[in-house]
């Protein structure tokens, strides 16, 4: 099951950075979508290297191919939708000190702990390729929460180190998001943070920050009681992103500073319409949405990889050094934003199934 | 799946505040522990109403009975273990206003959307009398673990609103913890938090605050790369308590104020152990545990039910108002600390033995 | 998992022979459905020991309580209900050469080989007092299934050993099942059947036979492609049911005596309404339901428990013998029935409710 | 769930008759296990269309590439083994007519009314083309089992419409089984089950009959109680392949006209080695291996499409005919062999994993 995610909207990602590809299997999807490769390539150039002067200048074009699961006057079928990408662009000589040595912060050395075995190559399984697949899928969850549900998913860049932006969740654009290639909607924040990040790039170093996701139009009544609550969801959905190490929802850590007076949301109703006058719950109670914009904040951890020689061991136990080379993001916000939305969409789409199977 | 967790040692819980009590379902439990009550016990008096002046002073004894999954000769038998607690003390009558209006920030309204209809009596399937289940397996899942692997769970109370307590993960004992009422093992620190619960009952207000949850002794290797890692999957468990607003491991959101340079845990070994000489990564790498102290937080928002009058609607959707009746947790941070830990221990044995299957 | 069946609406039994009892619960059933004992205690004493001459004398009432999931106005809210039966009549005396003794063509061995232990007492979970769980929970599916699909259930004895009732599966009535104490609706035939297992009884020794399950009202559409077929999960269904060794559905293995052109079911219409002129398929093509009476057959072999000295070993792998002692069934067809009636309509309110999610 | 099988061996296929492909991710495999291409072609060559002038001369090579999973020292990483058979030869003009008309026992008519839409080239999701993905997963499978486990899989053909072949399964020999093209390790009966299909491919007709797996090696132990007994797992694993309507095992059907005292299987224990003196039991007891031979049959009814107009109606709910054209196999059995092979290992390893996982 490592590698699903989703009850009845179910995905199974496959792929290295080595090899053939990556890829997408899409069980559960409703038939009778229009889809096609557009409806997707659009978030996978969103995600892909060499987009900007902001990420790593590795050139893959990340071109998705269809397989299955659509008949031929482009429809869903109901059946599993199999997308593809090919690998291009492996240099693995640019990889070849790391066949012996663990690089610090990475994977490397668990996953050598777990299999015996490890992709050293790119990291393998753990490379920020498999995510590929996510958006991939996330671009038709999207699609169907949008037609068949009215729900728009969108996430952007809300902090970089110490730099914060301010952005209002129930009025933010998407517009705004893709207006600089940081993906803030804050433009003069934005362009420190262009500027920040390029001047780690120059250090050989790393930076992070927060990317919070949003998601409006949900109807009260997604999300379950107990352990498949949408915020316990969408905590596993973004703290199985690579280099993510924090989630909140609503007023998440900061909301512990208010006494429970302060914090309650209060209920209002106004022409048969129920609102909350404050959304300290992100718009979700009890593991439940309640019709207000549910946003949340992921944290992501500055990249591993720096250009400067660091202390680790090799595969035989000896200590030794190791210091990046090649082509790496020196801040991977920029590209997580479209994961971020697709694994909300995700999330959310398995949850509207639910929803109209149990109670619909 | 709702009402489930784990993959190989699933649980799966059961009950309401009023009705015939609460339960849950152990299944995958290795066969030939010994086990009774007495195992059990102790976990759920830490986590019940009256044990302390800071927490409700309702009266319920929950003492669990197992009712399958155990040999005239007190061993399991690899059969499902049926754990129960019956309801005592239930006073519905203290509940009759929640009868039609919906208590802000709480569950009432999004399972009235949900469902269509609710049990109104102390928060019915919300009830964090639901957790009696969670601690009740927990406490299985915490004795597979330290007889069969060697792996301790602790957790304890970081932080009430502004007071933040000074434990180092690495050393804490357990005693320590339950030194005090507040389950903080920071004496002075926990004084401090003891009073300020006291006054916001007083004040017929409430408080929120961080527990803080650690495994030592996990070797290296637990955990799935992708969508079961680690974190992930402990980020879900923390989200799935009810109250729970955020969710960080290792550095966490404090993280991105470093840089790559200064975030990376370095890795050195001594005489053929392998360990890092910070712990950022909060003992897991890519999803997988590296064997270092696996620590996180998780934030719990004030309790929703206050003693004084807020804006509300009810079921007709008429705007009123409602005030908080009958005995309640001023913070449920005491009582969060057993429920924290049971979580944690569900997630690690059930990657123990996905461990085991795959590369065992 | 092994407890567990069914995705969305899913059931988790437990329980031995021995201990607190045995139960079930349900987990995904939608809300608002009139839900009491009494729906659910008559399927169990269609079940239950002592309900006649030909089947075990032991004196169970199999008294079912609802524990959760039941709002005070009963119906059901959408969260589990807790079903528990309590054990009664345990002569674990009557057991005590089992202690020692693998019982030839039971479960005893296998459970020891598998866990290195093994409850002796009366089975253990290999005890056909674990389907009370099932019955319980299928008579709720039976309930929804036919309030909310206007689909009927029935199943009813077929064969014992030599004796071939003559039975339309299109036209049998639930109470022609139930007119005689066999559960088969071939009255002429039933009379044989109750003589042959009574004589049977006599002799101390036992006899199997075949129950045919039908399904009426199936709409077209039901059941997956792939792995989840429909006859895949009933075919499931039924072998997971104590001593059954075989599963048929439409044509069978008698289907292979004809040609593909004879075993053809051509396709009509007439008025709108799609029918086939004959149902070799038994209502299933590709795994998905086609609107015509689903019907299929399963074989259950003689019990295993006989008044007989046979050969078997001790615990001690040492030859030895052991005799059937206590109060066992001749013949287990006439409490099968509902048991087969449970486990078709578990499997198909989950298909029914998977097809709203998908597709509705 | 639908496309996927298996707990911890997991796999999910995708693929249609038209479009990219057909393939397999497989989800759970054990690292560092040898593999290539070169372990799974060969049996995809016994399934593949053409291989003999009694199957349909259809020509697809059905050359599986390896995607991903695979260190580049040909050794199993622990991640998703991808595999991808690409589609070649699909004339679907010889499918034009079934554009408009549903074919007699296929499941054109089920997916139409489940789906609202379908694939008429080749028969979509429902072609056999989707078992490539089984058969290619059930090689590695078979290959686990056998080098990890001493575990021995087979199939072969028992029974061609009335032709039945005699076989012991204790004895029987891969090599004879693939002597002749219709494997059935029984040559004079082969001979004339070969002249049978042979008459009815000249008379565009077609036969079916029934398959026997058999596993030997299988330790004492595998399989669960309840649900997921082995029978009942390999039950819905032969019932989800096309075509099959009837499983039995052991006994089987045959079983019901021995009394208890006949049926039962006697143990006895030799040097330590426990055994039975028959095998009607067919290696499993209460859902759990004995340590016998594993044996079981499947009956697959006689393939729907043949040269002859029969009645069916078209999406217009109209009455019409259709004949068959096109190039079909006259008999699945050859081709089946090596599915229920399969579909077997499938079953066999995910136990052997599962049992490691809780009782190893």
């Amino acid at each position: 099951m490592a590698s699903s995610f989703g009850q009845l909207f179910r995905i199974t990602t496959w792929g290295e950075s080595h090899g053939g590809g990556v890829g997408v299997i899409v069980d559960g999807c409703p038939p009778r979508l229009k889809l096609s490769e557009d409806d997707i390539q659009p978030d996978l150039d969103r995600r892909r290297p060499g987009q900007s002067k902001i990420v790593t200048p590795r050139k893959e074009s990340d071109t998705v191919q269809i397989l299955s699961g659509i008949s031929t006057t482009g429809q869903t079928l109901g059946t599993p939708i199999s997308l593809w990408v090919k690998n291009e662009d492996q240099r693995s000589d640019a990889y070849n000190e790391m066949k012996d040595k663990f690089r610090p912060s990475h994977a490397d050395y668990t996953y050598f702990a777990k299999y015996g075995i490890r992709a050293w190559q790119g990291g393998g399984r753990a490379s920020a390729r498999e995510t590929i697949g996510r958006v991939a899928a996330g671009a038709i969850a999207k699609k169907i929460l949008r037609e068949k549900f009215g729900v728009e998913i969108l996430a952007y860049v809300k902090q970089v180190q110490k730099l914060i932006a301010e952005v209002n969740p129930d009025k933010v654009k998407f517009s705004e998001v893709e207006a600089n290639i940081v993906r803030c909607p804050d433009a003069p924040m934005a362009e420190k943070m262009i500027r920040l990040i390029e001047k780690m790039r120059r250090d050989g170093n790393t930076v992070g920050g927060i990317v919070e996701g949003i998601a409006r139009g949900v109807p009260a009544g997604w999300g379950e009681p107990v352990f498949d609550k949408l915020e316990a969801d969408l905590a596993k959905a973004m703290l199985s992103l690579p280099a993510s190490k924090a989630f909140e929802v609503g007023s998440g850590f900061g909301g512990i500073l208010l006494t429970g007076r302060e914090h309650n949301d209060l209920i209002r109703a106004r022409a048969g319409k129920v609102y909350t006058t404050t959304n300290r719950s992100g718009g979700i109670q009890g593991g439940i949405s309640n019709g207000e914009t549910i946003f949340f904040r992921t944290a992501f951890k500055p990249v591993a990889t720096v250009m400067h020689e660091q202390d680790t061991i090799d595969e035989q136990l000896k200590n030794t050094t190791l210091k990046g080379r090649g082509r790496h993001d020196p801040c991977v916000l920029p590209r997580a934003v479209p994961m971020v939305e697709a694994m909300t969409a995700l999330v959310l789409v398995d949850h509207a199934l639910r929803q109209k199977a149990q109670c619909g």
